[in-house]
């Protein structure tokens, strides 16, 4: 038995007042509905009721990692799924390209967030040696448009340290400083704040910022940090279960978490993280991986970004082409042997633009599943589903065994 | 977003062969029955399938403190509750004036319940100096009818005590002993011991008894503590959320636990705690209150003596009351600002007369309600409903997740 597994995040919505039927009850999705039809639907907390899922931590308790033990931090995350490797003992963030004024007042988060000479301006401060920590080995590597990652590496680190990026325009850097009485943190931000007084010379100093202030562009001058993470030690589930797994993902993140959990990465080019994404293409990615894996997991970023930016039609669209992809999944694998499965890894109502802590639904089709009466995907309709009500943690497990990969507890 | 919380103190009820409805069931209540309709319900497990809750733990699960982390004995929540301030380093108790015979044996655990001038007998045992633990400081506070607040400060003491009262009339008086290895509760015991003794010897030499043996009156003669505390250490929910909340409550525990969780008191001289309560009087302050807080939690007592008196027309009664009040209240606020969620802190069955285990009812109206197709509110219809089985301690996340005022896990 193998499995198909669709995350499609931020797809759990809430009704308002402008649209009282949520984006699932209102997108014409015939290939949902027939998995709910055909198989088992319920809901999911993702990490428990109201509690707010990001979605490092949401990934990780659907892959059957409880966030609370193993989540330590995003910046690894985002730097395995941008194909930087990250080892034990460094601390990683993710980091941006900003642009401030004389007194570290943010002018914008992004210097104008398509940087052409990005990658030039990042060497300027990889392997950058700090006069009080010479001996700490700093790493940083462009990444896309404004984006980079910065590792640290040292004895004595730790990433309990804050955000230095305080996520808005128009007001000054946030200094580095401990979040716990560790003398690593203190360290550590120590080292960040340092990291970021040289890194300033540095970029202004550069030609490149001359250009750039001759062509009116904005400068350069500052990297802001965010998103303190060490690798976390987790069995990987292809070793947990003795599968083999794959991942098709467009974003840098999901394609972090999977690969941390042992699976292997699918690109496929048309898979954009965007909502201009080709869903389709995705799925003939999964049938033709399905060949040599037991599980695929698909995540599909649209949905999230739709709602983050408040735009209701442009959910619809993504949750029909979406529907596509379930159709030809569907319509293609035998489903005597292949479970599909789909769920989201929170709720981010287009009312609320962010990431919200209700339940989301799930459907699993496939031998075996007990089915129920609901017949319509939906966040209400799931609620009265055959699963009930269950946490993200379990989702995991619960298709391991339905695939007979799991080790029985007790003899 | 705003919220008001009602908790209806031991409403959920079970059949039983005289009443095989339950008080939710038979009560005319169309207001409950407009929030199940127009909300979502679910069935809440205070504590945990099972266990049976105290109104303590079920409030600070309610609250959102699980209780097997955060409770640490009821004596300080009553002293709270009455004023009476409890710092770290103390253990509270409960006391009473109680009646004994020469040996001990209880004669009236309440010394005739009305005590003319229990204020002055407490000051005789107020500040009391113990031979054997003389640095041992103490406190000792009449509240109301024949109870008291005992406090012991000193540097090594423990709450893990026993109850010196035995709860019934006819036997001897409890030694205090310790319930765990710890010195310190060892010691504390030996403290209470002697309190006992010394207080004994205090209050049979008092002219105030003299008085009441000429007047055929019960005497004052000796003092039971039970329910051993110190103050648990908790982030104020008002902290951790970043609310201003209040509590309309008549009795006392309810208040101390809501003084406890960082919310204010606002005083309703019509709010007895008892069936005599004026609901709609609780109701206009909650709507007052709404103006400068942003979580209002009203705690109704009736129920749950309606039900220790085992009258089922009176638990009735009290629904009904209380459906008037969530009347005013639905009648009055805006439901796109303002979330109502009503529940019960346990069941307390007509039929059995004490708290129970079996999960109690609860709906939440309010804009983002993923409403179900619900239109009744009472303990069978809300176990079908779209909130499915939860915790008690999931109804704080949740409430303040549709108010958007929780932290996002990850990013």
């Amino acid at each position: 038995m193998k499995c198909i597994l669709i995350i499609c995040d931020g797809m759990g919505d809430r009704p308002s007042p402008n649209y009282p039927r949520t984006p699932l009850e209102v997108a014409d999705t015939p290939a949902l509905d027939q998995l709910a039809a055909n198989g088992a639907v319920g809901i999911l907390d993702i990490i428990a009721p109201g509690i707010r899922p990001g979605s490092d931590t949401a990934h990780l308790a659907l892959f059957g990692y409880d966030p609370y033990i193993y989540y330590k931090g995003r910046g690894p995350f985002e730097a395995i799924g941008a194909n930087i490797p990250v080892n034990p003992g460094e601390v990683t963030f993710r980091a941006n390209f900003a642009t401030i004024d004389s007194k570290n007042v943010i002018v914008d988060r992004r210097a104008g967030r398509v940087i052409p000479h990005a990658d030039q301006f990042a060497e300027l401060l990889d392997n950058l040696t700090l006069p009080n920590f010479p001996d700490v080995k700093i790493t940083f590597v462009h990444t896309i448009e404004h984006r980079c990652v910065l590792k640290i590496q040292d004895a004595n680190l730790s990433h309990e340290v804050s955000d230095m990026d305080p996520d808005i325009t128009g007001v000054e850097v946030n200094p580095c400083y401990a979040l716990s009485d560790n003398p690593a943190a203190k360290r550590t931000a120590a080292i960040l704040n340092e990291f970021f007084d040289q890194s300033k010379q540095i970029l202004q100093k550069s030609p490149l910022n001359q250009e750039r202030a001759q062509k009116n562009l904005l400068l350069v001058n500052s990297v802001l940090s965010r998103g303190a993470g060490i690798v976390p030690e987790l069995e990987p589930l292809t070793l947990k279960y003795k599968i083999n797994a794959a991942c098709i993902a467009g974003a840098p993140l999901y394609k972090g978490v999977a690969q941390l959990v042992g699976m292997s990465i699918v690109d496929v080019p048309e898979a954009t993280g965007t909502v201009e994404t080709n869903t389709l293409a995705k799925g003939r990615a999964a049938l033709q991986s399905l060949v040599q894996n037991d599980l695929i997991f698909i995540h599909i970023k649209g949905t999230d970004s739709a709602s983050h930016d408040g735009n209701f039609p442009q959910k619809v669209m993504m949750l029909e082409k979406i529907d596509a992809m379930v159709r030809l999944l569907i319509d293609t694998v035998d489903l005597n042997e292949t479970l599909i499965a789909i769920t989201a890894d929170h709720a981010n109502p287009v009312s609320v633009q962010d990431h919200t802590a209700d339940p989301v639904p799930l459907a699993i089709i496939g031998k075996g599943i007990l089915t129920d009466e609901i017949t319509t995907f939906s966040e209400r309709a799931c609620a009265r589903g055959g699963l009930g009500r269950l946490r993200g943690v379990n989702l995991m497990p619960i298709l391991m065994d339905l695939m007979n990969k799991s080790k029985k507890f007790g003899a």
